[in-house]
């Protein structure tokens, strides 16, 4: 019966296929992926960062750590870690002798990133931060200093430079396409509600250390940088209007300019009071080229405009999520420093701070 | 330090917060999702279906089965599989006694659906096979009886039913947001390249059973069946001019129409000789609904012209092969029929069978 | 003071500055225009042809041919005519006296087609005839004969050929930019009206001659023929279903499929009962190429898709009624055939007439 | 023989049908039509305004002034005026007596609206002048009082207040649909090309009296205040980096905010040295509008994204340079101001000149 054919390993239509061709290599073998412990169990944690880790070629989760232990257990029992890998805030230092746990990600309020990023160091782990680094440039220097004196590495999660439709937007840009860039116009806005969880903290200065800035208009600050290959050298910026709502002790909007050295200018906004947006536009002598939005979750759409007209670019099962956690992973095997590293950080947070100081003296400040 | 207040459990701003908003529910734990063997390893099974298994709620990679054992290993080590779980075409029927395999997925060429479907059965597993289910509608019937004697779930992988774009699309159809569907356009094409692997078999009548209808134009096929919520009753059909490549034994293309009860009716064609079209119109008596591409792995475009104008639908996140293997997965936990059972996979073997006969005679043919 | 510079003819800065470059060469003075008499003064007549014929370079409106005697002068009035050049069907021959007129553009229902065209050249006149042509092939001829026993230019007012946007699309497709073209998918729908003044003669078989083939579907026979620039030997065809409004004498729907020599084919509908589509894709080989809408009045999208990516093609300021009318006028000016002459529409109706046939008795028909 | 029926004025179905629904009304009859006198007749006025003004329904060319008397001979002769309408810059006055002109068009150089409209009324002539109105607050405050003691209309030609895509856009922005207006992004560039006609004067700051804030920036100022409906109180700008270029003596960029009465601020540029973009966001508390292009001749693009998705808006047949030139002859005909009045001109050269002062200070101005 020919339709048995492949019960036959002498048939040669079907037996001894070789490998196909592949999207991407064949991931790592669970025992040979770099383990990694999520401290923090909100909602970027639970929705984008656990389910991705399945995604990587080089990580896998390896433990939990919250403050809620009915969570974090249910976390772990989803994933398949046994109870000992989980852990509290308060018995977190145990995890130095945890051999399946190699890194760190700290997905915690920025005010806490500092100590959480020491406190992973000091119990020999490698440490993966979330944006923005820290409220102040001290803290983000003093995590440099820690990570070196561990000789452990730290990267900042800067999921956007790892995502495939920025990666093909900074090669057009500095390939040429669109002629020397000009300006570029980033604006990240949202509403920030206050009857979610995961906004609560945000609203609050001791917990976010900064307002719209920090939290989505260091995208423009750092898209601005990447998609020019430089260094801004001045800023100029002013806050936006206020809400009248007591609870939010941070800024809730500001627009701010940025002076490249190559005559380059970056006109951008972030806030808390408009609807979403997520956008970058690239000005170049000869064309122009758009994210928008740029630094979604799931959706990128890049579209480049040039003489040639109006071309719209498609990259299939962009996952920026697995594409950073796998930067890390692999920063790790191979003992190099991560692609976005704490002075990568250090740098956004320097700038920001200098925005603060251009808006609440109304004069341009160096940065 | 304030920074390390989440050191300390009395810290009410961040201890002990609740499950935050999830997308998804957590997943299953591993031993409870339902585990399944992969029958063949070529580049569907490999970039598609393995990966995603790590993205379901409720499923798990179990096995591999293949007739090349080196790279049947390679994948098991990738995905965390002892040597146990894999298996050669040989030696698959001891997969009766792995308990940890409760179903198999058949992704091999069309011709051995049948025969793998019922080794499966004849070892207690239940079946998810690829579309189209069969060559014949013989064969399609003999598959249904095997799995009930076997007491056994047999679902066909028809992955757009599941797929969050087509989903939408079918509640906008019916819910008569276009008015009446007059008209389905529904066209698939792609270039049939025999210098790949994957195209090779699909070359070849003896395994491929059909051509291009059976490989892509199913999904039209499919398509206008689910939008539409009814069956066709009539076709007629027209084979589409040649290549002169003599490897290629089946129809390299065809157009073929479909009358539906209500009046409506389906234009549709597949071809493996015109470059990649993945596409659905439909044209309502009020409005027209568009996917394009309707059934690509990673990318679809949704959109809706009425009167109020046109209106593009982002549904972000959207994993249909997910979907589709959890879907499997619940109905084996929940023991019942799964949406796209095998005689959905035998109705379209049906009408494509009729389709052949149409455009072999060039008379109309009743369904 | 510098600002009065203008008012001195020695000013070096404004004064004698050259012509500009123009998006079109200047227009012939009126005298040296064609001077084109409107035959019916409906929807079309008064809406896209009158107030364009102020955009061309070679045309103007000369007379005026009505049955209402008050709306005929209401639009002589309005457009600067006497109203000697204001004629009603029942005096129109004295319209041979009046050298204004060079030639007559018949926009009446399709059964008038051929005798006011003869009437036309019986006055001495050249002919523009709305499309289609005539209700049967001997009206076409008889058409042409009278044509050349006048020595006057007959030409059908094939808008699209002279859009710049299906001009474009032409240039694209048969210029290699998506490989051989192997589909045209090519579909025109709209809801017939009865309450509407413009749709009740189309309801009438006696009036209209054809149903929504002749009125639309002939943009989707017409465009496959200038898309692919070859002309189809077979047809396939089958009614869609009708409704039940009694008014209605003509096919509400038909779908078709042309076969080329080139091996490639056209899949076609046409039909009065779904919602606006006008509607053009080309898939080649190698790409596909979509107008959409490609036969609107106003609006018209061109995209391209290759393995380049996707380009959207906007070309400005394109008034396809004026480059028509354009054509008429020059090919006066000119003495020579109009680019589509007699001939064309007597093609479109042959394929239109075999269409039916084809719908009719359920067989392929030779054209 | 029923094909000649409409030669029978008996026939009841062509005989007497009534005037169809018309897009437009019908113009009015050229003797009643506002005649109008193009001062000025480079690529602008030959390319966009002498063509439209056979488009609009109470305008008309009455005459054309011009250094060259050679191209403004071939324009009269193409319009079909008679010699004794054309007048040079120096013989300018005697148009006085010319009773088919009712007003002039002021289409020359910046530096030259002040003295020309003063000349017009002084001729008795109403006046419709290209913005920006002048150079300075001073020439438009007299242009103002140059008008009132004529008696006669004066009008800013600001063709994007006319567009049917503007006008909509702020209808739905004031009409609530994307909440309250929160911020909106303007920016406005195109490349000055020294070698060609229409950009060389633009180069010169005695002839063009600003740069591109002037020529191009002005729409993003003027599209602020009316799609917001409320005037700025307050500037910061910076100028852009220069190109090398001797010749160009304006300056070749900016980039400037504008804050609102409401807290809606404006984040603006213009500029000379990146490729075209004309582009307007409104960044609402619910929602986002974009046209892009916003300010363009032929394209306009009109999107709205809300909660509900994403919405494209078509408005077929837009002509704005019609609808302008309309406004203008009505404001005459029915002896009322028109729309964009010398204020409206005022106002925007009172922001500008705030925006320059900022950009040389460094400082916030007060407007």
């Amino acid at each position: 019966m020919s339709a048995s054919a492949p019960t036959s390993s002498s048939d040669p239509g079907l037996t001894g296929r070789p490998m196909p061709a592949l999207r991407r290599p064949l991931p790592d073998p669970p025992e040979a992926r770099v383990g990694i412990a999520l401290v923090g169990l909100g909602a970027y944690a639970l929705n984008q960062i656990a389910p991705n880790l399945a995604n990587t070629q080089h990580a896998r989760l390896a433990a939990v750590v919250s403050g809620n232990a009915e969570k974090a257990q249910a976390v772990a029992r989803a994933y398949g870690l046994e109870d000992s890998h989980v852990y509290s805030y308060d018995d977190f230092d145990r995890i130095a002798e945890d051999e399946t746990v190699d890194a760190v990600y700290v997905i915690l309020p920025n005010a806490f990133h500092r100590a959480w990023t020491e406190r992973a160091f000091a119990a020999g782990k490698h440490v993966l931060c979330e944006k923005p680094m820290a409220g102040t440039v001290e803290d983000c220097r003093a995590m440099i200093a820690a990570g070196e004196a561990a000789g452990k590495k730290l990267m900042i999660a800067y999921r956007a430079q790892f995502d495939p439709y920025n990666r093909r937007a900074i090669d057009l840009v500095q390939g040429g396409e669109i002629g020397e860039p000009r300006l570029i116009m980033a604006d990240h806005h949202r509403l920030l509600k206050l009857d979610e969880l995961r906004d609560q903290w945000r609203a609050q200065k001791d917990l976010a250390s900064g307002g719209s800035l920090y939290d989505i208009g260091i995208y423009s600050v750092n898209g601005a940088r990447y998609l020019l290959g430089e260094e801004p050298t001045e800023v100029t910026a002013t806050y936006l209007e206020r809400s009248d709502r007591e609870e939010v002790s941070v800024e809730e909007g500001v627009e701010w300019q940025m002076t490249f050295p190559s005559g380059a200018r970056a006109l951008c906004s972030s806030g808390y009071r408009a609807d979403q947006a997520k956008r970058i536009h690239v000005q170049g002598a000869s064309g122009e080229l758009t994210l928008d939005p740029a630094t979604d979750y799931y959706e990128r759409n890049l579209t480049v405009k040039t003489e040639e007209g109006t071309r719209e670019i498609t990259i299939p099962d962009s996952n920026q999520f697995a594409a950073m956690l796998d930067e890390m992973a692999l920063a790790v095997k191979e003992d190099r420093e991560p692609a976005t590293p704490g002075a990568e950080g250090l740098r956004d947070v320097e700038i920001m701070q200098a925005i603060y100081r251009a808006a609440e003296t109304g004069d341009a400040v160096a940065v």
